[in-house]
């Protein structure tokens, strides 16, 4: 956890109430780390159905394969997630100690192995000794609480500045029900990888099927279209669990993605995962600055995406916006870049309410000491126009520091 | 032009002789810098012929266009190059500006304005007044020279900290022919973008049609196979200028491809250009070290060529480069993140002569502290073998220092 808080975190940190079904605890294993918490332990209640979505690395941790093998079956009692030791790049013995940590988890909450959900954060190719889990999820079972949440969210912070979290209340048909998420966002777990953790909670009976549905579908707007530098994780992980306890209040299960009785649940989901997302780019590593890239006018909404993302991730764009400099032609670049169709001479782009360049030059208009006054704020919103069609997208990212350089090649020196 | 002198480049500047057939000198033309020289002029004998390789970026400047459109002709006379301005995202002025800058230096070389290749670098957006070069082409071109070449490596020069040359003589047939090279590399004119501009000369004579494939062949291991921050410029040019002097000494004109008199030129042009390259990736902006990738065992040429990309481009392991950490989980992450085939259980990693990671898994024998020794040499070769085929690939980067983001995110502050 770093001393200085990103000057992008949120105001207030919202009160999370509990989610029937759901209990967890937090323990000191000594992984990595000493004098701190590294383990959170989470109990579901039985009939809890869980969907998930993992990083795209074509080399994933152990947890992560662990848990899309355990999706299958979309149904969850446990979830155990450490920092310190990513668990990743440590072949046979990886799996081993996932199995392992799995089994003591079991034994300590009374489920299957086969239910109980792993994530890993930390340091890369160091094998986990899963045997330092045994004393203390046993110890641990023994003082599960529904509350507080800040607990849960600060026991997977690694380098993150800020514990993420989110609620809401929402009616599933005509039963409230609640939805809790927290996050761990790009922060390093020195000496090495960032990593975004994600954990979604609701007492809604949902089918893993559907609540499956709802996830992917979520994050393609939230998640995914948030990047940091372009570095994709091996041990990404979000998880949703739907414990279903709100049944004893009248809800019922759904069971279909049609389902009427989910119109409002799907809505506040996505908010609220792109609440987490938002804030996992709020805290970027080195950010002072979030960047929201808007594009529109695309063949499509995936080239707009990849144009988005293209500009999102060159090292110019993010270094001008880190320089409070409204440099459109590192944005023309990025565009260029994209490999996707655009025509120069049709670009429009403005930082703000300010538009700099129109059809392939800059604007007339273009005032410099006003554009830059916008530049000194803390959200600077980037419009790219492509003029070409009605493809729209939106990314947001942050700036490029000399602190992300810092917390990622000083460590050594 | 930087005060100071990137740490990697090379011991010595070549010393490059006259090639038959090209002239050229430099001029103040007062574009955007004053009391320094910004264009450089060069003209070439009758039938020269000429071949390029441009930006792949999809809105490309002015020049690039202009550039492109003459190439199918393969015929040149003259070369005009300023800095301080890129005639990039300059709408139908551009357009017009890089018709009046060929006219004016056809009339002052006496040439066909279709005969005139441009190339220009520094600020995007900015409308470049042509009408400028009008007194600078004139005089310039009453004292053309055909030496010393350093002066034209220099004019050519932006925020690049050393000027880069290459020279070769080489047999074509049984005649010794000269091929020079000068080249420009990835460093900014603030406030914009970084641009690479190489020129490569010879007297040997060539058909354009040969030289053109000879120099897209080239390009593949060499320029292409280079990336500083993943940034591709609106306006990086590559011109291989043959003025077919050497016929006077009893050169025949090469028309075929296949012609064996071009072995060991193609050889010799291929070495020159991967020199200027490597000079390039030496000077990337706040550069210290000098990162070469080598993958081998992917299952293709191409798949390796992509996983050595996402490597060299991946913030993650510049850092840590940067940092002198061997940290092989950011080269994992990156291998992973490529969307290639990839078996982590399979993949083997090396710095220098160190295996730090085999079969998806920390090397046994991995010694940190003989490791992070080698980590602190100027020159870093990175070693990853997928384990999959006999697909392989080399490519050369630099690390991401805070120099970087100071070069590029400070110059408002």
């Amino acid at each position: 956890m770093s001393s200085t808080i990103s000057p992008l975190a949120p105001k207030f940190v919202p009160e999370l109430l509990p989610v029937p079904g759901v209990n967890f605890t937090t323990a000191a294993a000594g992984i990595r780390y000493h004098g701190r918490t590294d383990v959170l332990v989470m109990s579901f209640a039985p009939g809890t159905t869980v969907a998930g979505v993992t990083t795209r690395s074509l080399c994933p941790s152990a947890p992560v394969e662990w848990c899309r093998e355990l999706l299958k079956k979309g149904k969850a009692r446990a979830l155990v997630v450490n920092s310190g030791n990513a668990n990743a790049f440590t072949g046979l013995k990886g799996r081993e100690a996932t199995q392992l940590t799995a089994e003591i988890a079991a034994v300590a909450l009374g489920c299957k192995t086969s239910e109980v959900f792993l994530a890993s954060t930390g340091v890369i190719g160091e094998p986990l000794d899963a045997t330092k889990f045994e004393g203390a999820l046993t110890e641990a079972a023994g003082r599960l609480v529904d509350w507080p949440w800040l607990d849960a969210a600060r026991a997977i912070m690694t380098t993150d500045t800020f514990p993420k979290l989110a609620t809401a209340q929402v009616l599933l048909g005509d039963v409230p029900v609640t939805i809790n998420g927290i996050a761990k966002g790009a922060g390093m777990i020195a000496p090495d990888m960032a990593t975004m953790l994600s954990f979604v909670f609701t007492d809604a009976p949902i089918a893993a099927g559907v609540l499956q549905d709802l996830l992917s579908k979520g994050v393609k707007n939230t998640f995914n279209a948030v990047t940091i530098d372009g570095d994709t994780s091996t041990s990404d992980t979000l998880l949703l669990f739907a414990t279903g306890a709100a049944k004893a209040r009248g809800a019922k299960t759904v069971k279909s993605v049609d389902d009427p009785a989910l119109r409002a649940f799907r809505h506040a989901l996505v908010d609220l995962l792109a609440d987490l997302a938002e804030q996992v780019a709020r805290d970027g590593e080195g950010a002072r600055k979030l960047l929201r890239i808007q594009v529109t006018g695309a063949v499509s909404k995936k080239s707009a995406r990849r144009i988005a993302m293209s500009i999102a991730n060159s090292p110019l764009v993010k270094t001008a916006v880190a320089g409070e400099d409204a440099n459109w032609g590192r944005v023309v670049m990025a565009v260029g870049k994209a490999g996707e169709p655009a025509d120069r001479d049709r670009l429009t782009i403005a930082f703000g309410d300010y538009r700099v360049a129109h059809e392939g030059a800059r604007d007339p208009d273009y005032d410099e000491a006003v554009v830059s006054h916008y530049m000194k704020n803390d959200v600077i919103d980037l419009f790219v126009d492509l003029g070409l069609g009605r493809g729209s997208d939106r990314v947001l990212t942050c700036d490029l520091t000399k602190e992300y350089v810092a917390i990622n090649g000083d460590y050594r020196s």
